[in-house]
């Protein structure tokens, strides 16, 4: 699918200013793949459908995680996480994008996880470090970004935490153990 | 046992300091005990054995772990995180302390995790908050202790998470879980 073709398509079923930050999203990320050679064309689809459906209604949202089969868990979590799960299967069924790899860099972009393929990576961390984001932190996870992958991941989950956690919300187990991937690194004692 | 005699089996095992601190979260555990209706005879004992394993050699609680099939996932955590564990089953095989809930509460002393017993947490925010500790946050958990128990242990969670990702340090599975399960009554926004 062309770049054209799959914006307008995202264009429908999303707010302008979430459109904008689709924008920012896929210039990051092309920019992000061009550096760590992943595939931009993957990428670039990865990037415009990774909010495909933020902005439907979370009933609509529920029955998709329970019909698909998806992570019943995800029920237990605020509805803000269940996006990335649903769109991976929204934009096969209704777009007729079925790619594994991009499909999961979809599903996991607002939680991350361990093992994440360089795909999902180079979409978590554009989506997090878009120049629109204005996080405590982000700045120095945009300073690493091009030297250490992991570490601008493991950064923004640590940063992803620790807001969650100011706020009394919960936390996905997977962002937890993306986390806990990377802390041999990043041991202080 | 005897209160005296266990604590003479404990003295030999500990530091004079730690020796003092176990002394202490007795104390605390046993005054939560009366006004939580738990045992005392039970939380006495699981207090005055908790840190049993604390000063053994890494390496012989390694062994503990492999041989008494405790969860292999441990020895991928700080060895701060062994002596409970291994002390549960250290108490059995050289002291002949053999109670299961003794035992538990002695297990997740450290970590705490989702559904604790009413004897698991009393040991698990006793240690926490005895009169010799001084982390940040716990005269907030020492102030509401007498009234809301599980809010007692979901803020000592928070807490060590928070110190622990200051550091750097992997956070133990359990103990996110703990912090998750009473997120419900906590959350904010």
């Amino acid at each position: 699918m062309e770049r054209k073709e799959a914006l307008k398509l995202v264009e429908k079923q999303l707010t302008k200013k979430r459109y904008e930050h689709t924008v920012r999203v896929m210039e990051t990320a092309l920019a992000l793949a061009k550096h760590y050679k992943v595939n931009e064309k993957k990428i670039e689809l990865a990037a415009i459908f990774h909010d495909y459906a933020k902005y439907r209604h979370p009933e609509e949202m529920k029955r998709w995680i329970i019909e698909e089969k998806l992570p019943h868990d995800l029920l237990d979590y605020h509805q803000e996480l269940w996006h990335g799960p649903v769109g991976s299967k929204m934009i096969e069924r209704e777009v007729g994008m079925r790619d594994p790899e991009i499909q999961s860099a979809i599903y996991w972009h607002t939680t991350g996880k361990r093992y994440m393929s360089m795909m999902d990576k180079v979409i978590f961390i554009a989506d997090y470090i878009e120049p629109g984001r204005d996080f405590p932190g982000v700045d120095e996870v945009r300073s690493i970004v091009y030297e250490d992958m992991e570490q601008a991941c493991w950064m923004a989950a640590r940063n992803t935490i620790s807001f969650l956690m100011s706020k009394n919300q919960p936390i996905y187990p997977d962002t937890f153990q993306l986390y806990n991937e990377n802390i041999g690194r990043n041991m202080n004692g």
